[in-house]
């Protein structure tokens, strides 16, 4: 592993070696603020021309060495981008080139725009066409990575290539396991003991969260992008027309549709919790029906032009509600452990009293697990959320 | 692809090279009588030894070049029997070594048993061990390579190291779409052209078996054999015990575990209408519980030793239930595919008068697809069978 670890002074000599820069000295910052890599924008002085520089480390960026991580984690992530740009290139940053030896993604500057999460935690809104894109986005990147849109031969192939043992493993662990059992990771706020407590004596949701682990370890569907939540989605405007975009897919793997709209789903969800504990007057409660809507509007436009013409329109019907039964599922268990887990969404832990929108949220959250199959439309989780 | 391809007069050569054989001219003789590779068998001429070899051409045996084939099969299948091996060695060949440079495997000269499906043609019986056997080596394969008993990093490089493109391609479309499509590969006896027509235009058979040719491409559950029909599995006896082998397992990858007790169930029914339709006592019809009941408890024998304990014991119940559902749709698959696609069984073939239990087994292939949900024990595939 011995590679070039790339320091913000060593990035201008880096890109002109690459050939992304020219003669020009830009200026460097570096933003990391996600857990795991560094990210360092470039600019020239007379702000013309910007670029971002992603390296994945060999350990946890916010831990350090003393928590070693494979740094192909990159490379699933530029996989991924692959992939992408061949279906949906408005709604990814432009790669302009990813450097395999050094673990190193060159890409469009962002910075003009803001992350979702952000700006929902500043209390804007969702706007009317980022679930939209959202879900048109797992409808193209998933529609192409699936047997509907991929021949079988290259389907194998990507499967085989973008198996992500190290990161599933952080899924499986912390999403799909962890929250439920007495462990080191999990901690809350303590006016949630006593559900944090019924949590991890339920027989029922215990054997829920099972198959929805099983349905991550096991349901080679699609390639994912594997961490859709607000935090990876970037929201603004150029040239007056509205632009979102989806990044940081390094989690992506070949897995289960619903995930991915799970975790969305999730964010926005507690987003709603957050907007509704504020008074805030939003759209918050409109996306998971928006993002819905638009997904499956996408796949179905898209269904004609499958490869494999075996699977007949019926099929399709039950393939959609088998996804939404199972996206309901991950984004219970992505409300819970964002609560009660390792890792916490600070849309509820920056509230003044985090504890009533986080009670209401784990309810729901455990609702969507154990009676998913008997929610069948927007319109029964809305009726929920009220 | 440059390797070397045996004829009979290099093995004894080949054998020496490699450390198998001694200075001794052994008796060499071609066998093969797959449709896909060579196999040789090689005797001391004192009788004292013998071995087999086993090799994959780059084409299909029997097509010749005109039919091209990439030999890796071999290493499926050498794959297949190392992870074997591990769990349940009593039920494969001994292999001695696999070279992968040319394509062949070195195992135990098993010439002493005789393959099932000839027993069977020749109007003999299971007898009581052989389906307790096939079933407790699915449960013991599967078990092993799935997320219960496999650490999660190690199943995915499994998952990537064993998908199988080519031989999986072959299954999805001679099992799971060519006979409800016209297609030329199709033919059938005349006497059952009702029947063809009639399932290549039955929506309802049509859907599910779309939901089956999907879970076959996306159901990463375990590694199986993947060809487990009657001519796969040898059986006799030594000295004084009964034994029952399990080979070719070439077209194995991580698939869904339901696929292996589906083929073997619908070669069992299969060989059940011929000994009906022959009017020949016997323990045909028995075999699906047999192997299912021994299936099950192997199982659950070895739930206790799972690795991962997330999953809990009402999980396993409802895991089981699936298992039973999904196989029996394949076997409803597998008993269409062999009576009106491209490769017919010769329990049938072989009656004087093929037509009325191939019509019997055709309508109960499709009573096993689109009723699989609501058969919930083997009493009710008995039942069917009567
Ligand atoms: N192309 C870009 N343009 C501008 N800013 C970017 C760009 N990519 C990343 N950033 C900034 O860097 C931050 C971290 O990026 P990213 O989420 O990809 O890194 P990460 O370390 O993988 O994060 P995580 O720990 O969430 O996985 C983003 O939140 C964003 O503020
Ligand atoms: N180890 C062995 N000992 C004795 N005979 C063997 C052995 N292996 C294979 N045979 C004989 O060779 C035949 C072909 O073997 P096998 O089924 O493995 O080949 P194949 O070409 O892959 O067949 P298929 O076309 O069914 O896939 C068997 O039916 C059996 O008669």
């Amino acid at each position: 592993m011995g590679y070039r670890i790339l320091e913000t002074e060593d990035i201008a000599g880096y890109l002109r070696e690459r050939g992304h820069w020219g003669t020009d000295e830009p200026e460097v910052r570096e933003v990391s603020d996600g857990n795991m890599n560094r990210v360092f924008l470039v600019t020239a002085t007379d702000r013309t021309r910007g670029l971002a520089v992603k390296q994945a480390l060999p350990w946890v960026r916010v831990a350090g060495p003393s928590w070693p991580m494979s740094p192909e984690r990159a490379d699933a992530e530029a996989r991924a981008y692959e992939q992408v740009a061949k279906v949906a290139p408005d709604k990814i940053p432009a790669i302009h080139g990813y450097d395999s030896d050094n673990y190193a993604l060159v890409m469009e500057d962002m910075s003009d725009l803001e992350v979702l999460r952000t700006i929902l935690n500043e209390g804007g809104t969702y706007g009317p066409d980022t679930s939209r894109r959202i879900g048109e986005f797992v409808a193209q990147l998933s529609f192409a990575t699936s047997d509907f849109g991929m021949p079988s031969a290259e389907r194998k192939a990507l499967i085989a290539a973008s198996v992500s043992p190290e990161l599933c493993k952080i899924t499986e662990d912390v999403v799909l396991s962890e929250p439920y059992l007495e462990h080191e990771h999990n901690h809350w706020h303590p006016g949630l003991d006593d559900l944090a407590v019924a949590f991890r004596s339920d027989p029922r949701l215990r054997t829920e969260v099972a198959e929805l682990r099983h349905l991550f370890m096991t349901g080679a569907q699609a390639l994912l992008h594997g961490d859709l939540h607000t935090g990876s989605i970037m929201v603004g405007t150029r040239e007056g027309a509205p632009v979102v975009r989806v990044f940081d897919p390094e989690f992506s793997f070949v897995g289960p549709i619903g995930f991915d709209l799970g975790l969305y789903w999730a964010n926005t969800l507690v987003s709603a919790a957050r907007a509704d504990a504020l008074g805030v007057e939003g759209d918050h409660g409109d996306q998971l029906r928006l993002s819905w809507d638009a997904f499956r509007a996408e796949f179905r436009r898209l269904w004609p032009t499958r490869v494999d013409t075996f699977f007949d329109d019926a099929f399709l019907d039950r393939f959609l509600d088998r996804v939404w039964t199972e996206s309901l599922g991950f984004a219970g268990a992505e409300i819970v452990r964002r609560i009660i887990g390792f890792a916490h969404l600070t849309d509820l832990t920056t509230l003044p009293d985090p504890v009533p929108a986080s009670r209401r949220a784990l309810l729901l959250g455990r609702e969507l697990i154990v009676r998913r199959a008997e929610l069948t439309s927007p319109e029964d989780v809305e009726a929920l959320l009220r």
